[in-house]
């Protein structure tokens, strides 16, 4: 009964489950850490019965957050009146539930199988995504991408067509001169995505002048294009910060209609503001900002006399 | 006359055409990877038969498309009222219609000819352009680069001018250090290329002290004007976004002017909004947004009382 | 006096004149694409009777302009009511008759004096600046940098105390293992500069486990810091964008408070709108909506009823 | 006496105050200079003695400017009703106050310990930070990175987790073929961050097909990803430079509510823009648009009858 409450709390905001809620992601980040350093020969060697306490301590420690997770899920709101066991089932395959998973399935797979320690260290990095439990500053950035996907889907199409049409370019212009790089269409496109992505090895270039022309235009055309999905995400998210700048004035309007922003009011516009990451500082400018222009009649945006 | 109704629901979204359309776009990108894994020799020679059957078989359907397409034309609403062959001609001129034909134009030439290979797979490749009959996705996009083509020619302009100055500086500061690669104007244009796009191969770098001041000065005014094109395209999207907004508020203001949205005028809705890549969900958000805000009578951007 | 009146017409619309732009036009592309091939030495020296016959053409041509332009300028409203002499040499000293008079200098000086041939074609390419004279599309563009030319100093200078502060690690870091190359910090300098504007050519690179973690944290900041100026001036860009709407949307509201745009209105809004590099069609749109804002009664920025 | 007043000037826009501080400013950049120049052997050497004696007055100068400072800082408003030790306590653990101390203090510690030459050049270097008590062009800068601190937070986050994923997917791939640079995760690293930059030096590449492969896919999300920041900070900085515009609109409504702007009101608004970094030009062009639109009872922002 008293681990029930404990893991219940670990969704209230008691001063326990902060100091869980730390305790783990500081785990996260120390076993990363660990899997990094262990990899280099010349640390990992001497210390490897250390590295090895460690990830049993963390594996031991993950294995019952999963399991305290998958016990407690059913007391969630969208769980209620659902069998227990179908609740779970529920739970476990959410994506969240899947990253705690993955993240102690290779401890435990390495028990009873060999595989090779390059790819089990790679499993142990991707603990790094049990992150996306803790961190909710993404929100804006997520909800951004989201809405920007069918356009930034379409310049990355454009994109991929762009580095094809150049692999086809230079393997038909310099395959004579350079068989081992540009000998075939795959083979180009290692140089033609080098190239325009501006990161430009220099491992591969084009000798043959008419290589070189072509490769002019390529680059001058790929460095625009490359910077399009950056730029239009950074549009649209200009777009989301006057969006909820917008919203939260409506809601402020609401709460001013008697004149006054009184206690419970002030703490809904607060959560609001949280909600759309909007800090407190900003909400108080933006609500005396509000008022004074209810009081002179004057719109907030222009100064303007209404 | 079995022919000519299937050819007609092409136009239509009947199921039958939709199925046509995913099989046609599946068609060109298995050819266009078709012909990029066939130029690895190691891949290309042995299979050569099956290559050789799978492009018969891509051809024919190309072939049959066009000409069907070139058939059915006739009953588009701009042809109407023309002689059949007049259409048909008019038809055959338009960029789409001649990126359809050199689809199929290589295969054709390539009986009568003897093409260099290597070229020849070069014109298969730009089978990749018949996919812009499928994606109607660029429209935002499209419009955008056309609305600041004026600013971003005068961008490129700027560049261009700035390339041949910063290659005729590097020619008189290196080229009797490095005759090779700076000892004329042009073979200088490809170090400043490189270099003005952050490509950076590094198989030319200027080897002189004064060469690289000069070069330190092109680096950091280049890197500059580089990037503007593309984020001016982007400064310029987020403005056709928020007009595709405003032009979408003027609508539902006016479905709204009695105080309801019925069937029809939202299916007028959905259609403009689809018409202005916004999504449906959005929608739903300003016609809620525009309702309480006519109820309240406040304006929906900024909040305020009107 | 015929020669008078042609000069004249050189600022006026007429047919004639748009010829000569354009042929002048023309001729400085032209003479620039010359000097560049002519510094190939495999096409320079056996065609060199061609080139120099091609350069004596176009200097006896930009001379005959400039003294053209010299002795009209005195007909310019803002030089009426001078002496001759003192018109002219006002004009003289203006950068747009200084680039005219750089651009037949170099010819002149070679008569006289020996130069030495690579600096005399650095000069002759500097003929392309004389272009300024025909461009009037960059008038967004200029406007845009000298509005932001405050941050954008700003940026610039903290992106300099970074390179210095970062070349002077490397030194700190690497001078004992690569005196060569980061043996002093000017040297160290141009390793700075190389990688923070990502061009990264690949020829100085550190070698110790210190440099190469120190690197890593100035990469990381400097290509944030290197983009931001672009940035800025993109921003900038996109609200000088709507700066020039509301310009225009000012104007178009006042023609039509009589409820019409007449002949002479319509005239002076399309002047306007040249001047603000706005399309027609644009204009055409923009006028539309107002009008139909104005029947309605609805705001054209958020639709609702004012 | 004459002491005291002199440094009281110092914060005053007296003519002695501002030559002082110019002054210090060349001071500051001649002496990093020095510093600079005098780090390459072949010219720091031979005039050593003239560097020692300008480092020595320059040091001279600095200590005179943190002692006079220190004394003068009681004077400041918010010290005021202090006891003056405590008062120039706190003033000494300002940020301001530190850097110049570090600007002294390599001087003063190297007459009583030996340090490393190189060590000591780059303490020297750090004077350079000194500039930012002459500088008041970054607020706008540095409150827009305030304001976006959090979201850049997120991204720098994200992009970190990339790279470490990304190097342990090369480690995985790449450590057999190239033990030497891709041998363990922390090697890794190096080729992660440099690729993911945009660098590209192309000293470590992957050789096997795998790798390619896999890099590809990072350099394609990793390009998108690292220019984010930036474009998001370019975002906020436009969104930064309307609501400073909307904020002077709200002052100039309120100057002009007797509909005109007096001599003491102008010079308030013009603290005000200044306080901006609004330059004179455009607060006139506002304050006539204003007015403008006051006479005629139209909105500035939407030229719209209200």
């Amino acid at each position: 009964m008293r681990l029930y409450n404990l893991l219940e709390t670990d969704q209230a905001r008691s001063r326990l489950a902060l100091y869980l809620n730390h305790f783990l992601i500081f785990l996260i980040l120390a076993n990363v850490l660990a899997v990094i350093i262990e990899s280099e020969p010349s640390i990992g060697r001497p210390h490897s019965g250390w590295f090895w306490r460690f990830e049993i301590f963390s594996v031991t420690v993950f294995l019952l957050e999963y399991l305290a997770r998958l016990w407690c899920c059913i007391e969630k709101a969208e769980y209620q009146g659902m069998p227990a066991w179908r609740a779970r089932l529920k739970y476990a395959v959410t994506p969240m539930a899947l990253v705690d998973l993955i993240a102690i399935l290779p401890f435990l797979l390495s028990l009873f199988l060999t595989l090779d320690l390059r790819y089990l260290r790679l499993l142990r990095v991707m603990r790094l995504m049990k992150l996306t439990h803790y961190f909710q500053g993404f929100n804006v950035f997520l909800s951004v991408i989201q809405k920007e996907l069918k356009s930034i889907t379409g310049a990355l199409v454009v994109m991929l067509v762009l580095i094809v049409i150049a692999a086809s370019l230079m393997y038909t212009l310099e395959s004579q001169r350079q068989p081992e790089v540009f000998g075939s269409i795959p083979r180009s496109l290692w140089w033609a995505v080098v190239t325009m992505t501006t990161v430009g090895y220099g491992d591969v270039t084009p000798l043959t002048t008419a290589g070189r022309v072509v490769a002019t235009f390529i680059m001058l055309i790929g460095v625009g294009l490359v910077a399009l999905p950056a730029g239009m995400l950074a549009a649209r998210f200009g777009e989301e910060l006057r969006e909820r700048k917008r919203s939260l004035h409506l809601h402020i309007e609401q709460a001013l209609a008697d004149g006054q922003v009184d206690e419970a009011e002030y703490q809904l516009l607060k959560d609001l503001a949280e909600k759309l990451d909007i800090s407190d500082e900003d909400l108080e400018k933006n609500i005396a900002l509000l008022k004074q222009s209810n009081r002179t009649g004057r719109c907030p945006l222009c100064g303007h006399q209404t």
